[in-house]
């Protein structure tokens, strides 16, 4: 169960409120790679933890801490789209500036949210919670988590890039270092669940001799000439799971032409096809 | 640009069909872990791959291979609804596996799509692009993909679990098969990018001076009775990327109570918020 | 504006209700083929339409009409929902014909509803508003409404394949016989628009000496091999409409192979894409 | 079932067209807040209505009155985006007010709707039909009808606020007054189903000496110092429903650590888990 | 920011695993109805809430309360979903039973989550942050969560009815009660921000000398028949805001046939419509 | 199955970068009347046809096609963001130009993919598949396919009347170029398929004896007077399908008041609807 502090985690200040900022940083809340996402990510991770309880903790743990972040980023796009205009002017002509701010913003943190943050991106587009990966299996939830470090890393980084408000400067920092660590951390989970010799391929339960041998370590080429794709890492050397030799080919057909024959009798076919 | 052929990647063939079994494979099909993903994923990674362009043609070439095997996923579920019944009894309790049958299965592929295949999940819900991860940072997509194809050859497994069917099968062990191959894959274009150490924490162009270096390699615990969080990996040792040590230790606020202060005349809240 | 009568449109008895069938009736309600859509996408295109007014009349009277659908079906669901059990057994095995039931309908039309329709398809998604086109081309509307109509009535005769309950029977020989009335008005509208060789392509109002010249009557073909693609109506003989004469040829590229170059400066990319 | 007239319910005029107006408008058509999400929710309740039959009639006259205002304002966004510039310059900074304008509207009502409204809402997302609140319970439809009612109204004090074109002012001014009554009227239907003693806890069909009696009455505080919660008008008096009193205090985890235990073999875990 | 305690809020057990009533709790976890929507909009209220920092607190200690209750839901569908078979028979005949469980259940709790809980409804559909109301506006906040806890409770209800397994009877009794103490808690919000006549018209901050005054208490009919609209608290006796007295009567139009004109030329019109 | 190649399927080249171009282009991208629409509808018609095979090729190889004009774009979308400010001033008013830009596109293009291309719309609204009309009906899809490259033909129009790119403007005058071509080219499908007497009313597989033979060639009139709906080529003369003759009358309710009783008990209901 979880309990509040009415303290903020870290210190949000904005020296200078700016709307389009505003909207910059709904990115950070709502988008795909935005905190609502790792918050939910890492509960339901915990939720469904089954074996070894300690990563049950390590993650509901961490999702603790990325509500506190949702926080964080809600009171500074809150802080942000203080002066943000209200009004328009009858011609838009007649303020350049205040039209391209109004017409700038998401339109629904005024109109819906009254100059609040809401859980929608950049755009305006509402966070859907079918991006909260939580397979069951935790070596591809670790994996998914890097995956969502990474991504949130580099949004927290343009951000920053995008701002010299000393206050939201410093607050990304702290994210920034928080999703340093974190990508840290979950790589650490995959060492402590062995390392890419153990963990992949994921899962690791399922007897490798059952899947295709002829097609599990070959990097296929789709050119249309048929030539050699392109060598790398990827297509020689012993595979990153140990588990054998990459090689590479182009690709050719093995089966036939599909046909599903006619359609059924009361199917709602046209009759040319029955 | 793309070219078909009309013979299938892979044979697809169904021994005896099961339409339960075509709303399963719909999940490989229309769900966040299924193929249109990892299709749309790799072509859009590709179409925004700044830098080396080998990686913009080994995306591309995979996306290909995707694509193909999208058809014959979709070929295999429109082989396992042959048979489904078209009409319902009256009551139901005069047939109840019909009836666990009709009620049992995507009603959509028969309403809508006419015993074929959809862009679906095996609920029937309708797959949404925003799970194409194409960030334009190339080690943040090469994560994803990893993550991808992990939850992707989970649910394969899953699904050759679930079934006897010989055909059924064969096409999954090949699909299991070059699920293999993409995770390594991808782990190998991070280790052709410099591996753990040069690659992370990503994006690694941001100068991690800049980051909050209170924060940055230590794991926070967020435990009410402010006890020490639990150990591992992540929390002693060098850090995965190589650049600092991990500790640990329990978090506490270090902001103050947020207070957005009263609300805008004409901000449409109640005069009590004024 | 828009105005009720407490009656019914057309008649909806329920001779023996069915959960199961309720589910499929909301794919008429809900589904993309359904009657929101309809009645929803007459109604924007009717409040949209620019230029003779008649078709504004047009397309507002037939969204009432479709509105009387939709409560057509709403009735129809609830009534077939009668008798839909509210409880489970603790063990299926016990009654596998509740189970069946149970399992087999949209719970939401119990859990959320209490057993009254939803504007929801016969899996439970919600229907979604971005299926409303109204593209302010009066005769690319129209081509939206035939194709509406088509699926609408080809899910209409799928249920009614699907039921033997006489009262639904009659209600769904209305709703077919109203699809075959739709199908043709909109194709009258198109024949009012001046037929194909007037209204196509949409729009008419771009001047065709600006496409270009070599590409808008020929038929590609992007096989593999390069062969002649697949011969038919489509490639010989005069254009529909009526503009030129179709041709048919393999594809080759034109262009070159892009390339976006090094990522820009704190855009956050990878350092080796800098 | 529906009839229409085609005039409009109220005056729809527009003094000097506005296109970043026209965007906020989209709110009041589909935003969650707008008259879409109202019309349909008053149908979709009417249509499930069970018990007495006025209600039904309450809520189908009250959809047929906003069907008339999502027209009313579908008209208002139509005439606001005249003058929405069609083309862009080649450099913005030579034109920075039409960058703006252009900028700053939806552009799918330009591009997807030919400068006419839309179902979506003011950054462009559709209206989702899941926010048809229609829960066979008569009292909680009431209940989330003064809820819609006073977003509803919100939003359109702050459109008014926004404007300050005469004819936007006259239209927004109806819709305000009529929001004033339907808050009313659904505050009425709830005093005619007996006011808040009789009303509440809704569901009043369920026997409360079937839920936990020690916490059907007491607010519970979550913070982690163990402090007294927040006291109000909820942590001490009569309840509002009449049936107890209300009390408060800290909360503390009755429950045990959760524990799933190992993966069931065959489900695609780890092989640590298992 | 926040914290947790390893515990449950509450007990949960399960006597019977019940895949089926696994799916039926789905929706209190991602249901518009459920757990997720309250405990996001009471966090989402409190991070907007502007004027008397007491609601803040409110809304904060609820949210927190809420997030242990997903914690606990999701435990009782891992918990319900032991035992669900993992595999299917070649012939549904062979065992309808197990059949109907399978075709019964969200696949995806299956094939995504490994048995496992998801932000999901009992549909299988991912819950939507656009269902996440905090309007700025603190009167309206509380009318949006007396309508969330109402619906929720009937939900709750729902599911109470619907299974005899103690321990689920047990834990639903608790979030039942809870659900009493919410409505009643927002209620008594209400009540302390001056009860229904100083509360409505939400907001209470425009002037309603600004509305128009013909409309603003008068209930209106759009019978067809220009009929006397349904008679009842809503239509006679003083408003239930205090400040006017119902009156009813029929509608009729007000404005014109609305007319857009010609369309505009580049706008991709037909060029009938020019 | 599918083969790339390198070269892109026609030049793509921007000579005056555009953000705000880029952002109109997504909705050629990601909007519904898209690429992304019409190459997964394609391929997926493909993948579920049953008859005469030419369908499933000429399908297929069209869908090629579209994956290709996929790829031209998403490269002129990468290519107009180009020079796209990266920062924010912190007061806007210093510079309106680029705060014009910087809030007049999707902010995702920079946030989430770094100055890419993205499966969204031109207002960040993700690409949702259930857009994807595949009916098994090869009529219906046709239908359906001649509007989606009529909705299609409009955008492209409306994009090629915005910019005054060279580069831009011959891409475009290809893309409409092709665009013509399909519309003929569904269009002679449908005229194979026997044209308008053999094709309509779809699906031809449904005796027209058993649909209500009074209302299936009626156009019906929903004006709240009585009165006579509007005349046109829908109200007489033959229908289309030449089946039957057009007429046209006002409707009028032929059902009951619907009345759905009381609601069972344990259904959630308040007490008085029981």
């Amino acid at each position: 169960m979880f309990y509040v502090d009415k303290r903020l985690q870290f210190p949000v200040r904005v020296e200078t409120p700016n709307p389009l900022f505003a909207r910059a940083l709904q990115q950070a809340i709502g988008g795909v790679e935005g905190e609502i996402r790792v918050a939910m990510q890492y509960f339901f991770q915990a939720c469904g933890a089954r074996g070894d309880p300690k990563f049950r903790d390590l993650l509901m743990n961490t999702a603790a801490e990325e509500l506190g972040h949702i926080e964080m980023l809600a009171t500074a796009v809150a802080l942000n789209l203080e002066g943000a205009p209200l009004s328009m002017q009858e011609e838009a002509s007649a303020d350049p500036v205040a039209g391209a701010i109004l017409g700038g913003i998401n339109l629904k943190n005024l109109l819906s949210a009254g100059m609040s943050a809401m859980p929608v991106d950049s755009d305006g587009v509402p966070f859907d919670m079918s991006h909260i990966y939580a397979s069951g299996n935790i070596a591809a939830d670790m994996g998914a988590n890097v995956a969502a470090e990474s991504t949130g890393r580099v949004l927290a980084v343009r951000l920053s890039n995008m701002t010299n408000d000393p206050g939201m400067k410093e607050m990304l920092s702290y994210l920034i270092a928080r999703d340093t660590m974190h990508q840290n951390q979950w790589l650490a989970a995959l060492e402590e669940l062995g390392g890419n010799e153990e963990v992949f391929p994921i899962p690791n339960s399922f007897p490798q001799t059952d899947e295709n041998q002829d097609f599990n370590y070959t990097f296929l080429g789709f050119q249309n000439d048929g030539s050699e794709p392109v060598q790398g890492r990827w297509s020689e050397g012993p595979s990153i799971d140990g588990n054998d030799a990459f090689s590479s080919r182009p690709m050719e057909p093995m089966g036939d032409v599909p046909n599903l024959g006619r359609a059924a009798e009361g199917s709602g076919a046209q009759a040319e096809q029955l």
